[in-house]
């Protein structure tokens, strides 16, 4: 099952960084620039795990994945904004992602930040092309999740230490934000794509922020226990950071059963979903088991 | 005229800065830093003239201009993102904005990026729950004027000098894509909300063009000719930056006469036109001979 699951994400992968290429601006299209640092950032590597479970929670409520494509490029573009935007000095200052120079350091902060914008605003315009009815339902899903109440707010409260909350709120509550609010939005954009009635959309929502904290977690783990080779990037910058993180403030062996507890929620808010979520199964023990 | 041009516009200004008021998330809500940044910066002063712009496309194609309420509202908070993005250090590098410190200086450089990639963000929200026929229309305008075709592609072309276009070709491109997609996607989202016949479009489309070059050669000119107490920011600055303008590349002379001519063309495209668009009309005026 490892190898087989293994052999399929990299299969899934590839379909979606094929979808990506079609839909992304040619980098000989003038500004030539910023469409080049764009899709620099974009096929950097990854692992799309949110295209993917958009996909597959489209699958999962019987829909036609072929409706899933623009919204898991959207996402897609979503998430490379965020990460190209965390890199630069300001914020994490971080020279490597997925073992390649950042966007700021392979070209310049100026076109990092223009690249993030840019990136932002064509997940936004990628889905004012969804053919499906309604575009704007997604485009309303999206933009919250990725806003203050989102993965903006769980970044700010990540630099910014507000003085209201103990260290296990804030953790708990960052890693909602910053993480688990897109991994939700993935899976609720799925089941838009397949028209799937309420009960589906609220159990897909609680599979998605059980796997989103379950991912986080065990990304943090990750930064703590691998080396710099294994993940691409510097390793133990959160505790240099002094940023809180999930084994920092409960212990690695607490963090690990946390992540496993998070990660079989997900499963039993699908149990009553048929074969078709069976990769969606398969993803939950993933996040947790990963090594990159 | 003159006079009640300016007693109108200011009372414009602030019906727009009433809306903004109402939409925005309160600064009191957490992340509230986040939330007072994104106000600190959208209530910085500004003329609010690309919501003003859309509201009037709407009342000039006999729209009901409550329907314009909400995308006037995205413009805005989209070129607020843009104004934040371009003062950061590693852009334009600017300390003062309308006379205030700007968003980087007031608060840091990390809530500075966020703040501007929340109000991107906030605008496509705002869009996505505008209570009109398919709101993906409107996102879809938007998107395409503020990314790599638009706005985005202007400030790259700005930054990083491609070989191939001479100077004066190059200035008018940037100015096209910098400044006049913007304006010119004002006008027709308010044809968009008006629900106006193609023609409409069409002329509103030629109008917003003209009026955002026109717009732009003007600003290049107070750059050159008010003192930054008039201006509320540092002036002569292009020059210092070595940036194309258009009285840099044409002189001042010519670029008067430019910014008259476009603004008269702006005039023109709307000549079929009811009284209902005295005041694009008015605005096709002002834009040229304004003092800041």
């Amino acid at each position: 099952m490892e190898n087989s699951l293994k052999n399929w994400l990299s299969l899934k992968k590839s379909d979606v960084e094929k979808l990506l290429d079609h839909f992304l601006p040619p980098d000989c299209e003038p500004p030539s620039r910023i469409h080049e640092a764009m899709r620099y950032c974009v096929f950097a590597g990854g692992k799309r795990i949110r295209a993917i479970l958009l996909i597959e929670s489209c699958r999962a409520c019987g829909g036609d994945t072929d409706s899933a494509a623009i919204p898991a490029c959207a996402i897609e573009c979503l998430h490379t904004y965020s990460l190209v935007h965390d890199d630069l000095p300001a914020m994490d200052d971080d020279d490597l992602r997925r073992g390649k120079p950042t966007c700021h350091k392979s070209y310049d902060e100026a076109t990092a930040i223009l690249a993030g914008d840019a990136l932002l605003t064509f997940a936004f315009e990628l889905l004012s092309n969804w053919p499906g009815q309604n575009p704007s339902q997604l485009t309303a899903v999206l933009a919250k999740a990725a806003g203050t109440k989102g993965m903006i707010g769980g970044q700010m409260l990540d630099i910014a230490e507000p003085p209201t909350l103990g260290r296990s709120e804030r953790v708990r509550l960052i890693h909602r934000m910053k993480t688990a609010a897109l991994l939700e939005c993935a899976c609720r954009m799925g089941a838009i794509c397949a028209k799937a009635a309420e009960v589906k959309h609220r159990a897909l929502s609680k599979y998605g922020t059980n796997l989103g904290l379950a991912f986080q977690i065990a990304d943090d783990i990750l930064d703590v226990t691998s080396t710099p080779e294994e993940l691409g990037k510097a390793t133990q910058k959160d505790l240099a950071a002094g940023k809180l993180t999930y084994p920092g403030v409960f212990g690695i062996g607490e963090a690990k059963n946390k992540a496993r507890s998070l990660a079989s929620a997900a499963g039993e808010a699908i149990v009553d979903f048929g074969n078709e979520a069976d990769m969606l199964r398969a993803l939950a023990d993933y996040v947790v088991e990963r090594k990159y």
